[in-house]
């Protein structure tokens, strides 16, 4: 955890004033490039020293067995393992004699900032050598949002004394760096020896280009750079290659106050597939149209791209302006992790670190793509389409387990189960249910009908076979889905987990909605009336447990009946420090998890309910998983705990400038991020969309004056204004929007003010001992 | 499975009348001599073909770590595998030129047989080797019930032709021999290569001691043989040793009709904390002790051990020869794993094969053990005493777990847990009540109060802490525990398991009474009024789950509301061909769960609800455990399902015999044998001991016209002889004792005949398809 405010606040940029070592690895994470494709950590240009250096591409992943002390039926063999692939950031400086390595001689002044509108990290450097030689260093990075293979460094040097100083500038590639993470914590990932094995090197004047594949995997790569130079008397320039090093050097001697500048593009290619040729090539092409283009151009498409992304995505906050950063932060490296995925996953740590072995789980499907699906829709679409590129695997899996339909992976890089773990992996099986629910979500959202004919109907279709087979009906008729583990991962293999079920009844009855309207193909997967009709009826059927003694919702069947969870004493995160046999006998609450439903699924539960059951789940909810927060802040909201929202919405905002996991070093929790544009929106926006009508029931903690967010809906694009005690809604874009403001129906074609009222809904629930979020409300 | 006959019937005998190799790994277990302390499995002679070698030495064990993909707080880190310790089975042949080598040449015969009441393995073979010369080979191999450390072997070749010839016999101990296990079957061995580190040989005539100590776990072992030759003209011998082979050899020209004879005597020590030369005179001693004792000696102390044994154990069968030899045979074996353990554990396997890693689990306490203790009771006393002394890792594991008292290990050979899958490991806390009845039982059955006041009431005391802190009760005072797993493991994390409740709240109430009986001893160890009321207050109030429905008890809460098993298309064993989450979710049983609590917890159901709950569970219960059959044979016998007890106690008692699991080749399911005197015993005798009298209530299948067993009660020994329509009790030995027979308490001084009737049952309930028991019955 950061407990010192590490970085200053401003509304559009996140920047550090000096460079904390101690925190190195966090800031790694929190200043690294990309685009959903190429992912750059913000290791230092000169390599060293470093927390974890990282260089991911999406989809690029080493194999690795999955050990077994003792094995399972159908238990996978094989994990997937996200590699560090060739280092291209790498630019090592010679200053006369000494390496510039800040920890040596004297840093005298030391800047990084992420400029959260032009999309580059910038780096500013005044060093002063052990032998007395001062330089500056200028270094901007950027990770190409419109080009998507390319990335591109601009490093600047220059004599800051009196004396000529001879300078050597070396921009490398590296394969197979070190990198030694060996921990007991199984948040983070599986240490990786060499995975990479040469295949090719190129050179040409500046441009290198390195081939390798993986040992076991087989996935081909090639990582090329290519340099464009300022004209510097006397400047003398090379390149090599061997086989895990490309090497360009520059080497001149400047004069007092003289720069040695120049800009170093790369790219990067890959493939389970295309030949070695193929792929080089590929990265000679982009390496040459980086060149082509130019860096003051990248630069400028760069900024056209984020403008574009924050008209329809940004939200305004007055009030507090920590949270103000927060929250653009949250959405810029959301966008990062999503933008250009285009099919492939977007990993729970985006491309910013090794956590959870660079795996996708439902944080995806469940928080990140409502952002997406709300501002980028066409990138919800994608991400979506890349489930179903993956939807042969999710059937032979489901073949595996005795199922029918589709069984999608708890935990994967290209689609197969890479759970180990089945009882907190494969056993949640509701990574279905929120597949299918982004897709309703989606085509909802956008109207989308080819999408939701195709792609969609096949993603639903399979999903609700899968569910018609994992659950069954009771003497009464009833349909009960057991033995399964909902979100909260503190309980597991339990029967009729309530969000499960939901998610299933959503699921069951949204894909016999669609089957019913695209019957010609819903007929070539072999979908008849019968088996529409046995969705329809199991989705009318589905069990909910209800605790008629305490008037709540177990979180499962007898959950409220467990031993109570004793806190004295306890160390978190629970996880590192409890037996799971401690967790899952007791009424101990990682993440929410009927909460969640309580959202997702909220037209099932009355307002008294949701109020009693939330007060019933704060107290033992530790959220130990950074899912949690988001959701606990829109119930906290809707029930009328506002000063309580604005502190979870805070958490889920600052869940990694905060490091508040203390895991931040291992990459980015990208789902905390997105989540809480969900906080805001869902949250104090109170925004739904249960079919029908969009709504708002918008409300604001004392301590902001105004947010602001932009929704775009079908056709439209509105931006909804709270404010102290009224909203306004605003079409900014496209046709009329009818929407719900609290129970009045409203056409938004002006802009359109109403009030808001929240009535006081008693005494503020307590959480678990040491789990309160930190209070950032101005409280009376 | 062996499916034609592969031994012969034979009342005192099992035996073989010619090799079958395809069955050699099966019959190598059969074959096992073993005395609890030193176990050989029933290997050739000359070593080769094997199926599997084995000699191993009681808690002679190696560590292996225990992988992990994903680990969790708690999981234990190092697994314990039992060593293929020095084989000194291995007497090699040079006939003339030609190793002797059963697979080469003729086998003009081949028999080999386990004779139960002397005690030794006889083996003839007559062969022809591949140029022509003609041997008769007898060897005779025990290992000591008399002198544990002690094993020996007669060995003798005679020329069965009418030239002279050339014979070199090599006697030899051979440490880490090779042996390639691989298989995904997770009931078997991990393999173990070259785990043992040699430190010393030592060579003195025809004696060669071998020492050895384990790589990681650091035990030492000495192996030592030497030899006493009948005198032969012209036999020169010698002797030599390295590290991994200690050999002596005798070479002689026999005669025609000449026969060369020697007896080895072979002797093992092993410790964790002994020193070497320790253990080395340990050994040196132990053979010079047998050699003294002489080969005829030792054949007769053996003998003399075994009538005692038969004395007291023996079970006779009329009607069924088949089924009175495997009685024989499984009491054989049961005795052969557990007389002399002396405060080492009682493996599954006993010592006659690496399954299962050679780990002991509750298959002692709650099947070998009731067959001990009322015929070999010191036997019981020692296994019991075994877990008392590994009460320090005990306590540690509940510590580890975050329970009081003492959490004992599912599966261990040294006392530490081993068990890396939980939910079917630790989960299974059941174990520590089993002790406990074991305890129970033990003193009831002896009266023996000085065990009760030490060993008896340390276990009891700290298990009943274990079950007071998992445990809790509701807001209506019921006593649950929640998130174990019962008997039956293709059901896990579930609340409420009847038969763990159930023997729970034994543990508690004795735990109670014990610690009142002895309130010094019980202070000692911090027992005060109020935690003896805590356990007498949660054992009053421990829920049973009942369904009202169905009329039956499920298994554990929810159990019989689960799916049903759809059963079409099923391969045995489901362990192996169906996921985890499909067994835990529906409504299949491994093994009796429930119905061994029927039987074990009998006086807490009524005759109806047995009746019920048997015809409820029998559908459904898929014998893929050994441990089932002898408790679904004790309830089928107490409901009046005659024939398919019959069954059931054929299935247990054949269990090997028959290799009915079809992994007889790791080992015997001493279990299941020691089952099979439950299944005499309490199915047909219908003999229980819930406290008060000893009660019986007997009753025979139409097939049977006499079952007569024997049974230890305090100062008496009683013998029960069943007939078709009578039982007569006869007083062997000691006082007069009172029982109770059916409803009548009859005081047995002199014999006394009583009638026995049983109601019609109704109709029989069926089994899975496919698992039906095979039909012994003669019916009508």
């Amino acid at each position: 955890m950061i407990d010192h405010p590490a970085f200053t606040v401003e509304p559009w940029a996140v920047s550090e004033e000096r460079l904390k070592l101690e925190v190195l690895a966090q800031t790694e994470s929190v200043f690294a490039l990309s685009n959903g494709h190429i992912g750059l950590r913000g290791n230092l240009d000169e390599g060293e020293p470093f927390g974890l250096p990282g260089t991911y591409l999406n989809g690029f992943y080493e194999t690795r067995p999955l050990p077994y002390a003792e094995a399972g039926y159908g238990y996978p063999e094989d994990g997937q393992t996200v590699v560090n692939a060739t280092n291209g950031k790498l630019i090592r400086l010679l200053v006369d004699d000494e390496p510039f390595d800040i920890r040596y001689g004297e840093l005298l002044a030391h800047t990084r900032s992420l400029d959260l509108r032009e999309g580059v990290l910038r780096r500013h450097v005044r060093w002063r050598s052990p032998s007395g030689r001062e330089v500056e260093i200028n270094s901007t990075r950027l990770v190409s949002f419109v080009q998507r293979s390319v990335a591109a460094i601009r490093f600047e040097v220059k004599v800051c004394d009196d004396q000529p100083l001879r300078i050597v500038a070396q921009s490398e590639l590296v394969a197979n760096e070190p990198n030694a993470i060996k921990t007991k914590d199984p948040r983070a990932a599986s240490a990786l020896e060499a995975p990479l094995d040469a295949e090719e090197q190129e050179v040409h004047d500046l441009r290198v280009v390195l081939v390798h594949r993986t040992h076991k995997s087989k996935l081909r790569m090639a990582a090329g750079m290519d340099h464009v130079v300022e004209k510097v008397d006397g400047i003398v320039t090379g390149a090599e290659a061997g086989p895990d090093l490309g090497r360009v050097w520059l080497t001149a001697e400047l004069q007092p106050g003289q720069t040695l500048c120049f800009t170093k593009f790369l790219a990067y290619g890959w493939s389970s597939r295309r030949s070695l040729p193929s792929v080089r090539d590929q990265v000679d092409a982009a390496v040459a149209s980086a060149k082509r283009t130019g860096w003051n151009t990248l630069v400028r498409q760069q900024r056209e791209y984020l403008d574009q992304f924050w008209e329809h995505a940004d939200v305004e906050i007055d009030g507090d302006g920590e949270l103000q950063q927060a929250v653009r932060f949250a959405l810029f490296h959301t966008l990062q992790a999503g933008a250009r995925a285009e099919r492939r996953a977007i990993p729970a740590k985006g491309l910013t670190g090794p956590g959870y072995d660079g795996h996708a789980f439902w944080d995806t499907e469940t928080f990140v793509l409502p952002l997406l699906t709300y501002t980028q829709p066409t990138a919800a679409a994608d991400a979506l389409r890349w489930r179903h590129a993956t939807l042969d695997l999710a059937l032979e899996r489901a073949k595996t387990l005795e199922l029918k339909g589709a069984a999608f992976p708890w935990r994967t890089i290209r689609g197969q189960e890479c759970s180990a773990y089945w009882p907190a992996g494969t056993a949640g099986f509701h990574v279905n249910a929120d597949i299918a629910d982004a897709v309703i979500r989606y085509v909802r959202a956008t109207g989308d009908e080819e999408f939701e004919a195709t792609t969609g109907l096949e993603l639903l279709i399979h999903t609700a076979r899968l569910w018609r087979s994992l659950g069954h009906h009771d003497h009464e008729g009833r349909f009960h889905i057991d033995g399964v583990t909902g979100p909260d991962e503190y309980s597991a293999i339990a029967d009729d987990n309530v969000f499960t079920n939901l998610m299933a009844e959503q699921n069951l009855r949204h894909a016999a909605l669609v089957a019913s309207k695209y019957t010609d193909r819903a007929q070539q997967l072999g979908v008849d009336v019968e088996e529409i009709a046995a969705w329809r009826d199991a989705a009318a059927a589905i069990h909910v447990p209800y605790d008629e003694r305490l008037k709540v919702h177990p979180q499962a069947a007898g959950f409220t009946r467990h031993k109570t969870f004793a806190f004295n004493g306890i160390q978190y995160p629970l996880l590192l420090h409890v037996p799971y046999f401690r967790l899952y006998s007791t009424q101990v609450v990682k993440q929410a998890d009927l909460v969640l439903a309580l959202y997702m699924r909220g037209n099932h539960f009355t307002a008294e309910q949701k109020a009693r059951d939330f007060a019933y789940y704060e107290p033992i909810t530790v959220r130990d998983s950074s899912l949690s927060a988001c959701a606990q802040a829109v119930i906290a909201a809707e029930v009328g705990h506002l000063d309580l929202a604005y502190d979870y919405f805070g958490e889920a905002a600052r869940m990694d400038l905060g490091d508040l996991m203390d895991n931040t070093r291992d990459g980015l929790h990208i789902a905390s991020l997105a989540g809480s544009w969900i906080a805001a929106v869902a949250g104090f926006g109170g925004m739904r969309d249960f079919g029908g009508d969009l709504s708002f029931r918008p409300r604001l903690p004392n301590a902001l004056s105004r947010l602001e967010f932009r929704v775009r809906y079908r056709n439209s694009s509105i931006r909804v204004r709270v404010r102290h005690k009224d909203v306004t809604y605003e079409l900014v874009d496209g046709e009329p929007l009818e929407i719900v403001h609290y129970n009045e129906t409203i056409v938004i074609d002006k802009p359109v003010t109403r009030d808001w009222h929240v009535e006081d809904p008693g005494p503020e629930p307590k959480q678990p001992p040491g789990r309160e979020p930190r209070h950032r409300r101005v409280r009376g």
